[in-house]
């Protein structure tokens, strides 16, 4: 989530730590040391840490654990590379820049970390301001210090890299290693019909979380053994024969207190897709959708024709129809029963009890309604989810953001803040009660269906679940859906990277049209859950791997100021994180 | 527009000839043979008919009159053509076919139309009842009549042509000739990297209008020359030296009056293009945004404030505010100053006078709103129109077709006619009265925005007049807008070819979010229109060119029954435009 996470405010991460401390400890023991080498998706054999063979619901996979004790071994992982070259200073390069440094310094090793940035960039100064500096080294320009550097951290926007890619790849030494973030590269290589050079490393390590997450927590790491952000990590060109020794080296590096397998392909696909779906592209338009499905005035035609059909018992019509169509609420109650409930009490009960958690909680009545919003919902948002997937998987939505970049200089992407109802969300949050925000069964089963959907997508398309489990949910509920909660859907579309907001504004109004022509026109016609799907929802594996991932997040949670917090991560994230991509090339 | 007008019912049609014949003579005078060869887009040298250099607007573009009294030089263009095979029977097909064989009789040839169908098609017994039989050796089986004819007109769907060209190519005659009505299969082989057969010419002739209007015109024409669709024409490859005879006789033998150039490149672009922009996807979205404007209730904050902050003067903001922002219209007058506007007035006077007729129509207080709406709706559309371009000229829309017809059999593309404005819709249309539809001037600015986009991006993209204002305007106003009117742009959009529906499903929530996010906060803030959009707008070429079009189309109006109408071409319409491609797949 490279590309979302580079926005999010750390504000909001405060209220995950009451949550986490509450987590069952049953999740820790899902996860469980199995000896066996079963087949497992990806797998890298590295010759400097251990690896642990890990069950995830019905699959194994192989994760390797981090934390400050494995730093001693750092030399050995890093043994040819004297100098590390981030580029850029976006959201992950201050903090990966930093982590390296202080653990470099922490294995007593002499490896430099120089940072890259071109000579005019108001980057540099924030370079400079936490000890890069031209005069001892380790501030140059972005080809100097990628010419000179053993190993290049290339941590430039998705649409500099590429533009960028050619020149920055020449510049590379022979038997250097190329260090990606995001696996967005090799999607555009691949459109562009090329390939790496032979005689280079390419690896990926791809933190969960935001730069400022990634440093602090790593910060807090010092006090307290383990803590810091998780990540994936791939090799995908080993030229060396110890690329991945590097690459897990660059994880733990970094801070990582467990870092499990996946390939750029997988990460750059799943990424790119959990961004467009539930992630933040879903979750814009369910709630574009419902909000004016609640304030709607009167019964639509069809289901007042079989209210009558079917007798008319007048308080079962009324019921139902308060429940079922369009509800003439007043904006500020139809604000509250769509988004409100989604990043507010839903989103906290997911986090700490799953989605199960949401359906179990509610009453009899409310599970029927859950049922049915959640049987209408599930196939059209995995009609979309499909699209989305086959779409980044073909090249066609990488082409896009590359093709769309190249147009903002005549079209500036324009906000979506300004209409109505994000400015009754403005009102709603600013009197918010938080303990008085409904739990709307009809909304939960909409957004569950979108999650389920985009979880089984990702399922379908052979993903593993570490990383399933991230790019659907728990970026959703512990990062994305908390920061949107604080300060609204569209502020977070309207402030992420390039590469998210493009496909937010491409694919929130698909799921925004499809719930409304085909769920909402199906539930108002009376039409009941199906049996089977809501079977599939309860049953389904991801309940299971949810909770062994939710035993690997970090067993300290991040610790930073409010909005108004005008020091440490707090005011970091304000300044950098809200950047656009522009700003961040090199 | 292949793929969109192999919808279009003939019902409408009817209306257009009191139309035509009030449009005025300066239109057709508009038209200039030009004697010099001046630089022109798209020239082929056809050795049989005389072209002429026709002048539209600032560009001169080359023309080939047909016409009955050009059929006596068939015989020189299908010199070595002894069969003509037309594979699939659709809505081009049993048009094509049947002229094609009724010219050569006139022309007095052998040279036999043979039908290739499944065997086990239901479309056998249609080409069976218009005498093309098994018996004669006038119906066989798609391969076989593939291998044995001198040109294969392939008129199957474009997805059945994207799964089946390379059998179809591979079982044509050395030295044979591939037509196609539309372009997408070169798109389709342009994306998979492979190339046409270097043996074989392949040309294109792209009737405007669909199949059944392509043969009562034809029919028309017996009595009176010059009657029929004009089509567009090209040469992709010619490998016998004369494959452009053999394009234009084939325009000629269709009943073609005017045949312009083109390429299969520029014919696939344009048409891909118009039928997601203001033809089918915007209209669609267009609508969308509007009636949910126009229903809406409230001043939005922003506006409300502006309003206190100008002075709060009571009459200016009631009026702005009726006039402006949302209205708490009831929903049948919101759907008759939306969609009933553009689809009845705006569509006629348009057909009839030009957009600037739409315009000059307006009182000055009317000319006011239409000039705001106009202004701050036209960067927006064409921000989405140059996306849907790039996106339709790299192939991302090309492949995405073709991905999702492969999910069809998991997802069935569904409808979208069954939300409440489109029921409110069809008790609008039901107590309809014509001369009481009223002419909104802010719908007006915003649709005819769309219009400008649409014509503004396919002209700096380097499209000829003639298909520029066949793909923005033409083919809008002549026949889909009239065809939503009579039935619903809902009906419309489920209707038509999975091309147009996919596209239209993808682009239509993309215009309206972009109308409701930039276009009318803009318009609520109190922005002004700008005055050098509006001069664009007014002075645009594109206004002369049209002219000059409706000067070319044919000069007799098509005559067709209405919706009840059970003989000749309605119900023909009726039984073979509304089938979904799948089942005309050969």
């Amino acid at each position: 989530m490279a590309s979302i996470t580079a926005a999010i405010c750390a504000a909001p991460a405060a209220r995950l730590g009451a949550r986490r401390a509450q987590r069952p400890q049953t999740a820790r023991r899902a996860m469980l040391r199995v000896a066996a080498s079963a087949a497992v998706k990806y797998d890298y054999d590295n010759k400097v840490f251990e690896k642990e063979l890990v069950e995830f619901a019905d699959t194994k996979e192989y994760i390797i654990r981090g934390g400050r004790d494995k730093f001693s071994k750092l030399p050995e992982a890093f043994k040819n590379i004297k100098q590390v070259g981030v580029i850029g200073w976006g959201s992950q390069a201050p903090a990966q820049a930093q982590n390296l440094r202080d653990s470099f310094q922490e294995a007593g090793m002499d490896t430099k970390v120089v940072i890259g940035l071109r000579p005019d960039s108001p980057s540099c100064d924030e370079a400079r301001a936490v000890g890069f500096t031209e005069a001892d080294g380790t501030l140059g320009e972005v080809f100097d210090v990628i010419s000179k550097s053993d190993m290049v951290v290339l941590l430039i926007s998705d649409a500099a890299q590429a533009k960028l890619y050619p020149r920055i790849l020449a510049a590379m030494k022979p038997g250097s290693t190329l260090g990606l973030s995001h696996g967005f590269l090799l999607g555009v290589m691949q459109n562009d019909g090329v390939d790496f050079r032979k005689d280079i490393n390419v690896v990926l390590v791809a933190p969960k979380g935001m730069g400022p997450s990634v440093r602090r927590l790593y910060e807090q790491g010092k006090e307290v053994n383990g803590a810091g952000i998780n990540a994936s990590f791939a090799v995908h060109q080993d030229a060396t024969g110890n690329a991945a020794d590097v690459a897990v080296g660059w994880a733990i590096g970094v801070g990582a207190p467990f870092a499990f397998a996946t390939t750029l392909e997988s990460e750059y696909k799943s990424d790119i897709y959990g961004e467009r779906a539930v992630l933040l592209g879903a979750v814009h338009g369910i709630v574009e959708s419902l909000f004016r499905r609640y304030v709607g005035q009167g019964m639509s035609d069809i289901y007042g024709e079989r209210c009558v059909i079917l007798g008319g018992v007048h308080g079962v019509v009324e019921s139902l129809f308060r429940r079922f169509t369009r509800q003439g609420m007043s904006d500020d109650e139809a604000f509250k029963q769509s988004v409100e409930s989604i990043t507010g009490p839903i989103t906290r009960i997911i986090s700490r009890d799953g989605m199960l958690g949401v359906y179990n909680q509610f009453s009899d009545a409310d599970k029927k309604i859950f049922e049915q919003a959640y049987s209408a919902s599930f196939g059209p948002a995995m009609d979309i989810c499909y699209e989305i997937y086959e779409d980044v998987a073909c090249g066609n939505e990488i082409k896009s953001v590359v093709n769309a970049v190249e147009r903002f200089s005549r079209w500036p992407m324009g906000k979506i803040d300004q209409t109505h109802m994000w400015q009754v969300g403005q009102k709603v949050r600013a009197e918010r009660k938080e303990d008085q925000i409904p739990i709307n069964p009809f909304t939960a089963g909409v957004y569950i269906a979108t999650m389920m959907a985009t979880v089984q997508t990702l399922q379908e398309k052979g993903h593993p679940y570490s990383e399933i489990c991230n790019e659907s949910i728990i970026e959703a509920v512990d990062s994305l859906n908390p920061y949107m909660h604080a300060r609204g859907v569209a502020f977070m579309v309207d402030n992420c990277s390039y590469t998210a907001r493009l496909g937010s504004r491409k694919w929130a109004p698909r799921f925004d049209y499809i719930l409304d022509q085909q769920a909402y026109v199906s539930v108002d016609a009376g039409t009941q859950a199906n049996p089977e799907v809501i079977q599939a929802f309860k049953s389904h594996p991801v309940h299971k791997a949810l909770a062994a991932c939710a035993a690997m997040r970090p067993s300290v949670d991040i610790s930073v100021g409010g909005d108004n917090d005008t020091t440490g991560v707090g005011a970091g994230a304000a300044r950098t994180e809200f950047r656009s991509v522009a700003a961040t090339t090199a």
